[in-house]
């Protein structure tokens, strides 16, 4: 994004940066602040030392030190989120590389941050001073898709549309698909428990990861989980893995299970709403009268204006929202699922309201949902996502406190929301070069999460607790958990190397 | 079971019974040894000191110290399991009850067994010496069904059909069905993560739990998970407490999420099959064809044996093992899956096959099902629960190694299996009375558990581990994934008092 070309990534000068370990520092927000000094004389002793055993253990070409080289590592792609300088990338291609380079860090107590293809949003992949960036997204191996068996076994680099496409070829189908699915790994998929649309119907990540081969902070290799369909051997480690953004381990390989392909493509129902009220009467309808959307999205105001003034789209401006389900039950129940959800949109308010009669007229309807984003970034300006989780019937009412906090604040906000989870992503949409606007904007970052927190929801709903959420996540657990949380990140990374900082 | 009638249950004399705190022997079959002598002089110091602290803190009905009235608590269902003697039975009605237990067996070492309904088939509510049972079978508060949310808000103490008959009132489904279910618990079911007939299609305990009150091992209350659809703030401490059976917190409050009540009868295909070698490729046909029964069992021909010669059936004792199979789409979907899985039936070789028109047909099919555990039953021997699972294009494989062990050992084994889930129970058949056949019985079942290994399976698919399989788990997870558990439970447990030699 145009914001953060601007950042000076101070990677290590001439291969001999880096830094000596150093606490993270537990900033969030790192934009504006001026990255961390290099040391002008190189890397301390003890990241000498690491580069020569990482020198010795691997190729040449598995790691760089090179600032230019090493720039695109450094964060993810969290707006303003702080990042750190790293002693040098590495880019494993086997589980034995991961190992090697995870035990050298563990004897000299050097941060490793795992990484995937970087296209997280919440800072959970940005370098902290002096660490090693392990990044996993050259192990891009497909080892088996099992029709007999229902699962998959894919090295962690490989990216979400490319699993998705293996599957397909053999009839079957991985649902988990964040909006990041045509770059983002599996690996930083089940690092950050990613979500997507199907969620609503179809479940997280998590409810895929059949098994784990890690590599723990020691480096060392262990597989947890299992290849069956069920099982009770000994606590859920794999789940425990799946959303501990590389706090626990680094993940090098993957086994999911998957779902056989739908046949039929599926319906779209569409309605505007002018009142969020309405548009938060006509979810709880849907979802009281036992529908099961496959797909069930909400477009605020914002994004509608947006995407008329980009596409000329004639979306009515006079809607608070707009709502896009979808239904992908076998005919001809799928019609008489969308005739139901057509008909809830129009008992609860809904202005115009159709439902697509064939596949051509459904993907027409659910083009106002994909134009969103799109529609947005053509603003030109820094766009801070948030990312928060409210019980279903609350929705309605936390989408006008975040309303009533644009208008406060003076903040445009523009919020796409998986309506049918109570997952909102208010899009924050500030200027660039205008430091008083990012503080507004960041004040405003906070009342959402405060706000969420009052309607009982959660800071996070899928794009995790990174550096962004920590302050949210500690307000949202409480001591006693937290406290149980960092028991166990204190069991199973006892020298705290594994992404220090991040998530807990 | 009338084996364990026979078991001298040595109850704490006159209410001053119990014994200090001993280490569990690790010994996973203890019906044939006498349970541990009571130490005649009454509780120690310590037991006397915990038993004051609680007659202070609670009411004295909810302690039970003479031995008919602990007698029931003493052990679960699993055949020939070890138990030891408790210092006493704690029946709490409340969060703060069971903190208030807790807190008295922290003080001072004291091991804490909970328990639910007691139905287990593994020995995990069984008592440890000296002990303090901690039941939560009197908390029976279904809190909330909210249709709204889809979810339910329940106390450990309430009955799984119970909560099923309180969310079918509001046109919502907790699908978790295990064969318990009209008498364990939602705390026990969490607790063990149970399975069931549903799993196939729609998954294990696990994949319901939102959110969990728990009392911890220091007797404080926490708050696992959220209300919200997603969530991905912090390490997933619900799920990790799903399963892990009483060793890492005391459940006193779930809260599950619903789906939508199914609104068709389900119709049922049966085949019967003349080898396992069609059987299981007939269930590989219907996995690979993409179809999704909501049922898929398989009855072997023990089973039908035994079913024949109670009800004189008249199943054909020429198969070699029956499937069931049930699918719940709504029309006419059902229908067509209904005459693909017939198709397939069929075209792998069933010798009988067909498919219900009706729900009183459907129903009829299912009959051998339903009859194999009380026609087995009926034979008045010993019967101890296997519960393995395999990857599912093993099960014919592992079944055929099943009937081998039966004959090289001379035990009877009847099997039903969960056969879309490659999760089998061999009903180990031993008559009492009869060391030589019980030894043979050990002898099989730890044949079984290695086979299932080597079939690279789990020892244990939805009963937990308990006491039964605690070498097997070994086996299964290895040195490295044990030690991670261990150091997990050694994290939220640090002194060990929460079921000790239980799981892990």
């Amino acid at each position: 994004m145009a914001d953060r070309a601007s950042d000076v990534v101070a990677g290590p000068a001439g291969g001999e940066g880096g830094a000596a370990v150093v606490e993270p520092e537990g900033r969030p927000f790192g934009g504006s602040t001026a990255p961390a000094e290099l040391d002008p004389s190189g890397p301390d002793a003890t990241g000498r030392a690491v580069l020569a055993e990482l020198a010795a253990a691997l190729d040449p070409d598995r790691i760089l030190t090179d600032p230019d080289t090493v720039r695109p590592y450094v964060h993810d792609e969290a707006e303003w989120a702080a990042h750190g300088t790293p002693l040098c990338v590495v880019r494993a291609r086997s589980t034995a590389e991961v190992a090697a380079t995870v035990a050298a860090c563990a004897r000299h107590r050097i941060p490793v941050v795992p990484r995937g293809a970087g296209t997280g949003l919440s800072g959970g992949a940005n370098a902290v001073d002096g660490c090693v960036l392990l990044s996993t997204e050259r192990m891009t191996a497909i080892r088996e898709v099992s029709v007999g068996e229902r699962l998959a076994v894919v090295e962690p680099g490989v990216v979400n549309d490319d699993l998705r496409a293996a599957c397909a070829e053999q009839g079957l189908w991985y649902p988990p698909d964040p909006a990041s699915a045509p770059w983002s790994t599996i690996g930083g998929n089940v690092a950050t428990n990613a979500g997507g649309l199907c969620c609503v119907k179809y479940g997280v990540t998590r409810d895929y990861v059949l098994a784990l081969e890690v590599v723990t902070a020691a480096g060392e290799v262990v597989r947890v989980g299992r290849r069956t369909a069920k099982g009770v051997a000994g606590y859920d480690l794999a789940g425990l893995m799946v959303g501990s953004e590389g706090t626990l381990g680094v993940i090098t390989e993957i086994t999911v299970k998957l779902r056989p392909a739908r046949p039929d493509a599926p319906r779209t129902v569409v309605g505007f709403f002018e009142s969020l009220a309405d548009c938060g009467a006509a979810v709880a309808a849907v979802t009281e009268q036992g529908l099961q959307p496959s797909v069930f999205e909400l477009v605020d105001r914002e994004c509608l204006a947006a995407v008329n003034a980009w596409r000329h789209a004639g979306l009515p401006e006079s809607a608070a929202a707009l709502l896009l389900a979808r239904t992908d039950l076998p005919e001809p129940a799928a019609g008489a699922e969308a005739d139901a959800i057509l008909a809830a949109f129009t008992a609860h308010g809904a202005t115009e309201a159709m439902a697509s009669t064939d596949e051509t007229e459904s993907e027409a309807l659910f083009d106002a949902r994909r134009m969103a984003y799109p529609a947005l970034e053509q603003l030109g300006m820094g766009m801070l996502t948030e990312d928060v989780c409210v019980p279903r019937t609350r929705m309605a009412s936390m989408l006008a406190r975040i309303e009533e906090i644009s208008h406060e604040r003076g903040v445009r906000i523009a919020t796409v929301a998986h309506a049918g989870d109570g997952n909102l992503h208010p899009l924050m949409l500030t200027p660039h070069d205008d430091p008083a606007a990012r503080d507004r904007t960041r004040a405003a970052f906070d009342e959402i999460i405060a706000a969420a927190l009052e309607h009982g929801g959660t800071v996070t709903g899928e794009h995790g607790v990174g550096l962004l959420k920590r302050d949210g996540m500690e307000r949202e657990l409480g001591p006693g958990v937290l406290a149980m949380q960092r028991a166990v990140k204190a069991a199973l990374d006892p020298d705290g190397i594994l992404n220090p900082g991040k998530a807990v």
